[in-house]
């Protein structure tokens, strides 16, 4: 049986990554996932990691992240793929390196090889970067009311932006950078170029 | 001030290191500290570690175990060292190289690199090995009913007591070992003539 492909959307909050992601699942008969969060020991990290309460520093942060995306690996993404279908994933291990690493400052080398750790073998045959503005990513959050964006300063979403368009450029084999500013629409015709372009 | 000194305890269930670690956080007047499970975040992350509900693989484990671990460092190691106290710890990182490494295969190299990550340049001052046979340390365990030891193959535990060895043997500057089939009294003597040897 051929092996799914594993495509992965990323980007900051507000880039529309997650709209295209399940659209994207839908198109191509293939399975939504998410992280983090997305099995039992995952949700419990996300609320942890979504809440102040143990005010935890970058590493903590970096390592729960792996763990969790290292169980999602080994319980959903691997299954699925040898099954032949295709994954689509709302976030993978670029949005620690660019989140954690770019973002907060941990040591890119020493999360990598974390990630190694983590994932092992498993690497996206494809990352969509939904690039964006940070100030038009704010405004949409703003507009949906979506509170994640008051207390993130803008310099933080400025060096995540600009690790996601690093990464991107020194692997362009992996990765698709699409202007995110486009509409729905526009956005999934430039997907669907692309795709065809690499099966 | 004078910062204190990191000593760790090291060795398989039922090597006599918890009870020798807490005499020694009471002889040299530090404070005495345990991992997994030291923090609040920690308390959690133990009680997962222990349950076999998620069934996690080893190398979710070792992220969960370098998690507890970084944040154990940041919030309570450091700054009891800053103070100039000691800290006196029932297991440090080497346990993770011991059990999820030699004992379960997780890559060696992509742990001490994730290692690096979790604890930065936190190393211990001086880690004590204390070594027994496996069949000793399940002897102990049978004779105070503790049932860690009925669920554990004995080549693993094999395995992790060899990886103990290799490790003190390869970094003689920070490891001693110590015969830890000797009565109590005659593993604190030894332990009390390393630690004036190397002050």
């Amino acid at each position: 049986m051929t092996r799914g492909r594993f495509i992965v959307f990323e980007g900051i909050d507000g880039c529309g990554k997650s709209t295209q992601a399940r659209r994207w699942a839908a198109e191509l008969d293939g399975r939504f996932v998410f992280e983090p969060g997305d099995t039992e020991l995952g949700a419990q990290l996300r609320t942890w990691l979504l809440d102040a309460h143990f005010a935890m520093g970058p590493r903590v942060e970096s390592l729960l992240m792996l763990a969790d995306r290292s169980h999602h690996v080994t319980t959903v993404i691997e299954p699925t793929l040898d099954q032949g279908v295709d994954v689509i994933a709302d976030r993978f291990f670029a949005s620690t390196l660019a989140y954690q690493g770019y973002g907060r400052g941990v040591d890119l080398a020493e999360l990598r090889a974390a990630t190694s750790l983590a994932i092992g073998s498993c690497r996206p045959d494809l990352t969509f970067l939904l690039d964006v503005d940070v100030s038009v990513a704010r405004q949409r959050g703003a507009s949906r009311q979506d509170d994640r964006f008051e207390s993130v300063p803008g310099d933080f979403l400025e060096r995540v932006r600009d690790g996601y368009r690093e990464m991107a450029a020194s692997d362009s084999d992996h990765w698709a950078v699409v202007d995110g500013t486009l509409s729905e629409e526009d956005v999934a015709s430039r997907i669907r170029e692309v795709l065809a372009e690499r099966r």
